[in-house]
């Protein structure tokens, strides 16, 4: 088949990043009902507009999980491509419904980038929204090993990590790591509404991290639980469990049985906790933060960037600890562990307040 | 009485940053059984270690919950100040015990800041650990209202904010705020143990905040805990009853039901996330990233701070989304709201590739 490389359909934020991340090296052909987010898609540089006619080796459809598997029939049945896939959060029932509907189910093979921002739309498009970020390649019963591989490549020229995976597999997976978080996040939000503003603020970073996800488009996830719910009801049902033990246990006013049931818990989260990556797709070993105390945050950064830099030193990342329109603070560098002495030595070189370890 | 202003019984993290943050103002005496961690925050720069005889204005056990008010008891027994605080972080049962075991409990006054790290003891404390940090001070039943006065100036002289709650207020709002979100993150990360490292690699950065906390030592936690049993039963037992609700709905089989029951939680939830003030004390709406590319975010970090900071931009706080070690990435540049279009103009005219908003 002569035609492009790759079809996107459906201009958001995963189309137009994937059509970014690629464009330099395959040539890519955008559709999307929605003509004004078209022309934002292609305004960015992620490829030129379908016309009639147009077909693509690779056709993707970055469509929500409820439409998905519809679009790809209509697709077929008209031939656009030769491998058809998508981006659905949730895939076995995508997988299900493309047996049924897709004139041949063959040439499809289900995917999944875990990536994201909280910003949506062609005009929130990174190019390097998938770099290093795992990609979930998931083929249905039917689905053909050169259809599979050309996924998985694709999945690799947008800088992920391909791991290929059932579709059963997967919405467990994704109902543990990315489902089941939401609706805990949610829960636990929810219980603010009553206490008010003057309690809410009587917290630390603890809360602002835990209910972070609270504030998802209640929309989409409607979808995604409706579509994975025999996944993500028994897990519900776990983290209740948990809460329920250890409920008994404070009220029980046993204090050794209280102590071992936090510890049970505690013990056990923390093995958990020990398995998330925490950088994407890495541990946090091989970075070190440097903290440097300033008087004044906004008119310092650039001069301590400035003496890291003429050090040669690579600040991998920063964080800064202070109140915004404060002045002073805390501000860390993070960099490589091995460069971390040399760091610490150039920054007190340069007269900088280098905290202890 | 003659003597030093503040002394600071038990030098850990806490108890040194306290004594950092008011030593150039006040001065500071400091306690310790263990020899070396007081060596450690005298070596800081704290203040000065404790001789016999020396007494203080203001006396703060910065000890654990469950030996606070037999500290303090010991204190007073010797004669050590005026008047006596605590940091503890549950206010109620040290409250009661002081009450019981303390000669004169009229000039005790409980407090609690709500500041910390994630790293303990003498050298990871910091002078602003408490800037703009709420600081919850609890009288007691005969806390004088001249000893409340001092430790709310305390307060005041480290940096933080105090507000006045009675101890029962203070542990139900804590409760909910803290103790609440270390249960849930604990209980959320426990379920990855049963799945594994591979499953657990298969996810976002919603899973990394949301169990963030489930790092947090167990020891500690089963004090808080045995201490706040009361307050934090009804909590757990109303969160296992939303995952219980939401769980029933998954299971129904009633697309309809089941959707109403997602919106309503997560409604719920964006509403209690509403409360939650984002940095230290407040709101993000007055401050907003401006994100660019960069080929190279190790390279070109310094470059960035530097075209703000010549175009006279204050840059508030920073913000890097990429994989350390990889070199293109997204910088996000956190600046005062005002002065957004005025930034997004520089660093364009500065070459900068600005992201569109």
């Amino acid at each position: 088949m002569t035609g492009a490389d790759l079809l996107v359909v459906g201009s958001g934020l995963i189309g137009t990043s994937l059509a970014l991340a690629v464009a330099a090296d395959l040539e890519v052909v955008l559709l999307d009902s929605d003509s004004d987010r078209l022309a934002a898609a292609v305004a960015r540089g992620a490829g030129r507009a379908w016309q009639p006619g147009d077909t693509a080796t690779t056709v993707v459809a970055c469509v929500p999980p409820a439409s998905t598997a519809q679009v790809l029939a209509d697709l077929q049945g008209r031939g656009a491509g030769l491998t058809y896939t998508h981006v659905s959060s949730v895939q076995a029932a995508v997988s299900a419904k493309v047996e049924r509907v897709c004139p041949d189910p063959s040439s499809v093979c289900g995917g999944h980038p875990l990536a994201g921002r909280e910003t949506a739309g062609p005009s929130a498009a990174l190019a390097d929204l998938f770099a290093g970020r795992p990609w979930l390649v998931c083929p249905g019963p039917s689905t053909g090993q050169a259809h599979l591989d050309r996924v998985v490549a694709l999945a690799r020229a947008a800088g992920a990590e391909p791991a290929v995976l059932a579709p059963p597999a997967h919405d467990r997976a994704v109902a543990l790591t990315s489902h089941l978080p939401q609706v805990v996040a949610s829960a636990l939000a929810a219980q603010l509404t009553a206490a008010g503003p003057d309690t809410a603020a009587c917290s630390g970073p603890g809360l602002v991290d835990t209910t972070r996800l609270a504030g998802s488009p209640a929309g989409m996830w409607a979808d995604v639980l409706a579509l994975n719910a025999d996944a993500v009801a028994p897990l519900l049902d776990a983290v209740a469990r948990e809460l329920d033990r250890l409920g008994a246990a404070l009220r029980g006013g046993d204090e050794p049985v209280l102590r071992a049931a936090v510890h049970d818990l505690l013990a056990r989260g923390a093995q958990g906790r020990a398995l998330v990556p925490v950088k994407r797709g890495q541990h946090d070993e091989q970075f070190v933060p440097v903290a440097v105390s300033v008087s004044d945050v906004p008119g310092q950064f650039a001069g301590l960037l400035v003496t890291a830099s003429e050090a040669g030193l690579n600040v991998e990342d920063v964080r800064v600890d202070h109140v915004p329109g404060r002045p002073r603070g805390v501000i860390e560098l993070v960099v490589r562990a091995e460069a971390r002495s040399a760091t610490e030595q150039a920054l007190r070189a340069g007269g900088w307040d280098v905290q202890d370890r």
